[in-house]
């Protein structure tokens, strides 16, 4: 029988380690670690990132900081250091098991000389407390002689050359040795203490090798054909961000010294990860690859959701790589959320939170704009200013820059977060955080959009002129349909919100209308703005991506095949812009996000007409999780199918070539999506919910759970 | 009686660590090592920098690469752990003796606990063998218990965060201690081996801590009160620079196994130094802060300079620091050349031939911006290849760039260069390397003059438009006089240096003509350039800087004061541009460097009319020293001590706040000129030399020595 809930690799190939990296990155919504081996191999990629763990970095402003690494541990056949990079791998395996959340290797080697063993490495990062991690290291020698081991911490990391962490102190404390480290420029204390535990042989010699950043425990045993040895290692991670005093090394120690065995620990974490597969499982029969993928994606959405810390979200690459350097874009609201807001509504009130806490930097952004309310950054890191590099180097030429724009003009990210709240608010009913923060988040938004539209008196319209749209092939554009109907969706949603409030918490109603000025002239403008916003919608349906998208050149992109890039680099970005070509769906995105306001009839004028007009293959990864919900929605869940299973396999298969950089989160994220709202049909309203089940053929069931006002529901569709 | 060779510190202040790191540089021409403390200390920027080991970095394009730190020795008195941010410090001395390189520090300190002892530790780079590096480490204990040393090699460095090595292994060899690392993009080969010999004490422990990147030997041995222990540490440094087999590792090892011990090493060291001493020296008698300062800046330029590799430079921090990154700049050939030139003419040698081995590089350049022969790069580094930032952060606004211009438009270096290679011609008389190579320098970057020069159909006249001069107040200015006249003396050189060949070496004269395409039309409009170049001279010999200075708003500096700023800070990049404030004194270093051509009364004039301009206190560190030998000439000794004192003092008192980034280069190699061209009067022209004394009334003498035409000549001057 197949296990459908282990990811497994049969041999080691040096070209993909580091998309293997990411694939088997392990974490508990506090940290992840990549799937770097513990003895290290050349030009690794080996990093945990914590939440909230910043550092300033040249041109990027800020980015997740390496933490120090917990992994160390070399191991020494009689005095040769086991390595897979020299003598001979003659069996390999890893795997991932989805359901607990241990990653295993097992290798037999046979070093340069000839000494051969069978290694084993087990590793998780407790979903039980957040703050432990386990190694386990087991060889069976088939020598006699020695084994030795060397068990580290090791602060000597950086972020690909760039390092974070200065180094404070280090020392022991009973048999606990400790690492103290802090980020260069953000000041953020990191200590790590380590455990050698459950020494398995005979030992012959111990020695704590003290040098600085690196501690090392060095245990050497006895060798003897055919029997085991090993130790455990158990490491205990704290930053100042959870302890506002410095003392991160005593809690460190302490809770390294307290920690359970092996076993305990993986018990209680297991039991941790079964309550959040109860939750969040889905279930596919006859489709093991889609069944296995869903479930890699899901659990990668799980190992990065912020459990116990509602100051941090999660970025485009979660925790698993140095990609897009831990900041977070509008893929956490629209691409994410919706698994959250479903499946375990505590997260999603964390990573909304995070919005609402960093409303005075969206401030800070509109003022220096000279807007009203709250603009969201574009990207968004540690205090919520816009962190999306301004320039970057031409990737080509090193003297030329490239100035990117999307932190000046992608400006519907405001609106997608007060899209968010609300989704939560309706599929929760949680109604006291809606009016004690979600409210907020809407009005200010509103405000915002109030004060950046522009009036066109000649055409008797507002306009937002000068914008990029979801689709980042088509720049500096006017009239971005995405952007102005759901900015007229969140001015709409905050007058009605309004409303609710004055008749349900008058007084928070009251206190907002103080604090944010929203007085009767505002609302009036409100209602302008949302009366006269320009859309361009033809009688039969069809909305115009943004203004003069139609004078745009109409390439049939299948003559552009066979290709191996995208159509950004086959037309260059000027090109590509004065194409109709897409990166991302736009129009259909908003079909999708507002789908409770559109009916078939537009939706299908408007798959027929962007359908064939989108990079499907060399596009953005956020499209295919997407298109395959609006391919469901026209009745085509084959169609669907194919684009679902690219989305799923987007980071397995690493579909674009940058899976090392880490997990593409949106797709991550969407493939839920496109499993419940798209195959299983769900709509949510504030009247309840249905299903209406569309299965690709070959699927025979399809089953989950969501949260609905508090209580889990279950859909449970069986195939024809 | 006073010491005149050795820089004394006599009390550690932590805010001054880094500018005392860059005092206490000690190096051998191969490599320098700044002076951080063996131990460490906190933010302590230590770092060795090796000629020519460079790798890629973003925004700089290339730096210098911090190389695995050779220093690290930690001492624990009863398991404490030595360092000066703990404890007491009861005494402390730092030394550099700069008359055989020698760096000593003796401390008394405290520990926490009470425990007290005194620590002496000396190190010096070899001048005799420039691979090895020599370190020795006393404790006199004042407790009984044990004294523990850990010394070790570490490649975790970094600049500035910046991470430069790869880790390739390490090992032991006999009792050699290895490793192996390479520069991340450049793929440079280091080996570095260590050695720990001369145990003194009773050994209680021995362990070698064989850590990833940071191999350490720890050594116990027993404390008896006022009983003093220690060790001996030596290593070896190679790369693959001069190894193009990439066993670095091998030849590392054996050199560190076969060096001599300490004293033996330092012996031949301080030979050799007494060589360099023996050409090099300075005396000036009635002035000690003169005296010691001329030996401390030609003691920078001496370990600074190549010996025995003609593929570097010197960069403008030389290689004390981060400044700059280690790249090359017109400060070589105009500010630290003459003291090669005329001191050590091998060394001016290997400067000049890196020149020569870029000029591939320099023919890139001005193809690339559409012109003829070589224009060298503004700043300078492995490939010679322009590599001044384009663009670099605004240091107030990050999200905005500072364009920088001189890599575009600061084109005199092409001349200064030249003239470099005619001012070492012409004092040496070196008459075979000026046919193999000098010469083309010439000819090449004449060729680029001619190619450069603009038409003026309307005034008659050729012109070189937007450029910068020395003086980097005016950007963007045109018909710069320094720029003009350096021109029209590089074409003017090239013509009288080609008739030259053609009668001294005629096969080579015919070989540059084809290989340089030096047909008549093109000498003829050089010949043209020469006769028609704008140069705006007033009857009365006054030199407009550029057109359209005097139009320049003129402001009183001495309104200004008192000030801690430069000009620049004051009035802004742009407002700066509007004045007549030098940052640099143009015109004057134009009749300085060209000084055979120039009659005294020029020189007065142009005095007395930009001295008063210039930006003194806070302008270029580059001026001091000119203006030093400008007023000399105008018969002001006197006033000219005053520049004079403030260039020997630019790093010793930094005086500019920076000296902590390194040396500054230029100045140091300017003292020396202001000395022998200054106060020594002295002038060589083709036919011999001549000495013109004028010193400052309180000195009793000034002597010095220098090569003409291969032999050492010596001026002894005594005041009234």
């Amino acid at each position: 029988m197949i296990d459908l809930w282990t990811i497994i690799e049969d041999s080691f190939e040096p070209k993909k380690q580091h998309h293997k990296e990411t694939i088997f990155t392990i974490g508990n919504g506090y940290l992840c670690t990549r799937g770097a081996f513990e003895e290290g191999y050349p030009d690794d990629h080996r990093a945990t990132f914590i939440h909230g763990v910043f550092d300033a970095a040249p041109i990027v402003f800020t980015e997740l900081a390496n933490a120090p690494d917990w992994l160390p541990i070399t191991v020494y056949l009689n005095s040769e250091r086991f390595s897979l990079d020299t003598g001979t791998i003659e069996s390999f395996q890893r795997t991932l098991d989805l359901r607990t959340g241990l990653l295993k290797r097992e290798v037999r080697w046979r070093s340069p000389s000839g000494t051969t063993a069978t290694l084993t490495f087990e590793r998780f990062a407790s979903l039980a407390d957040e703050h432990l991690l386990y190694i386990r290291c087991r060889v069976t020698p088939e020598f006699a002689g020695t084994v030795e081991f060397r068990a580290g911490l090791n602060g000597n990391m950086h972020n690909e050359g760039l390092v974070h962490f200065q180094w404070q102190g280090q020392g022991k404390q009973d048999d606990v040795i400790y690492l103290h480290n802090r980020t260069r420029k953000s000041g953020i204390e990191i200590g790590t203490a380590m455990q050698i535990t459950n020494v398995v042989g005979r030992e012959v010699i111990r020695e704590d090798w003290d040098v600085q950043n690196a501690p090392t425990r060095m245990v050497r045993v006895e060798a003897v054909p055919g029997q085991t040895v090993g130790i455990d290692k158990r490491v205990a991670v704290f930053t100042s961000r959870e302890f506002y005093s410095a003392d991160v090394v005593t809690v460190a120690v302490h809770r390294a010294r307290e920690a359970a065995s092996w076993e305990s620990a993986l018990e209680v974490s297991k039991q941790a990860w079964a309550e959040e597969w109860d939750r969040t499982d889905v279930i596919i029969e006859g489709d093991n690859e889609a069944q296995i993928a869903i479930r890699f994606n899901l659990f990668q959405m799980l190992i990065a959701a912020p459990r116990h810390d509602d100051r941090v979200n999660i970025g485009a690459k979660t925790l698993s790589g140095f990609g897009y350097r831990g900041h977070a874009f509008w893929d956490t609201e629209i691409f994410m959320l919706p698994l959250f807001i479903y499946t375990a509504p505590h997260i999603a009130k964390n990573l909304l939170n995070y919005r609402y806490r960093n409303l005075p930097g969206a401030r800070r952004k509109a003022q220096a704009n000279g807007f009203e309310g709250a603009q969201f950054p574009w990207e968004s890191a540690d205090t919520g200013d816009e962190v999306t590099p301004t320039w970057v180097p031409h990737f080509a030429e090193p003297t030329k820059l490239v100035r990117i724009w999307t932190g000046d003009i992608e400006i519907h990210i405001s609106a997608d977060i007060a899209h968010a709240a609300y989704q939560y608010w309706q599929a929760t009913g949680d109604d006291d955080w809606f009016i004690e923060l979600g409210a907020e988040l809407i009005l200010d938004t509103a405000k915002f959009w109030a004060s950046r539209a522009e009036w066109n008196a000649e055409k008797d319209r507002y306009e937002y002129n000068d914008v990029i749209g979801p689709d980042e092939y088509h720049e500096h554009v006017d009239n971005n349909a995405y952007t102005n109907r759901m900015a007229q969706w969140n001015l709409q949603t905050a007058l009605e919100v309004l409303e609710w409030l004055k008749k349900h918490a008058p007084k928070k109603a009251k206190a907002l209308m103080k604090q944010l000025d929203l007085n009767q002239k505002r609302l009036e403008t409100w209602g302008e703005v949302i009366e006269k916003i320009y859309l361009h919608i033809a009688p039969n349906g069809l909305i115009e991506q943004f203004e003069g998208y139609y004078q745009r050149k109409d390439i049939d992109l299948a003559t552009l095949e066979p290709r191996t890039k995208s159509a950004q680099e086959i037309f260059g970005i000027e090109g590509c812009n004065e194409t109709q070509i897409l990166k991302q769906p736009d129009v259909l995105m908003l079909l999708y996000v507002l789908r409770n306001d559109y009916l078939g009839e537009i939706v299908q004028v408007n798959y027929d007409y962007y359908m064939p007009r989108i990079d499907h293959t060399y596009g953005s990864s956020l499209g295919p999780s997407i298109m395959a919900i609006m391919a469901c929605e026209v009745g085509k869940p084959d169609d669907a199918y194919e684009h679902f299973i690219r989305a799923v396999r987007a980071d397995l298969r690493d579909v674009r070539g940058n899976a090392g950089d880490g997990i593409h989160a949106a797709s991550a994220g969407g493939t839920w999506q496109s499993v419940v709202f798209g195959f299983g049909g769900l709509r949510v309203t504030s009247d309840g919910w249905t299903a209406k089940p569309r299965l690709p053929k070959h699927w025979k069931r399809l089953s989950f759970k969501f949260f609905h006002h508090g209580k889990m529901q279950e859909v449970d569709i069986k195939g024809k």
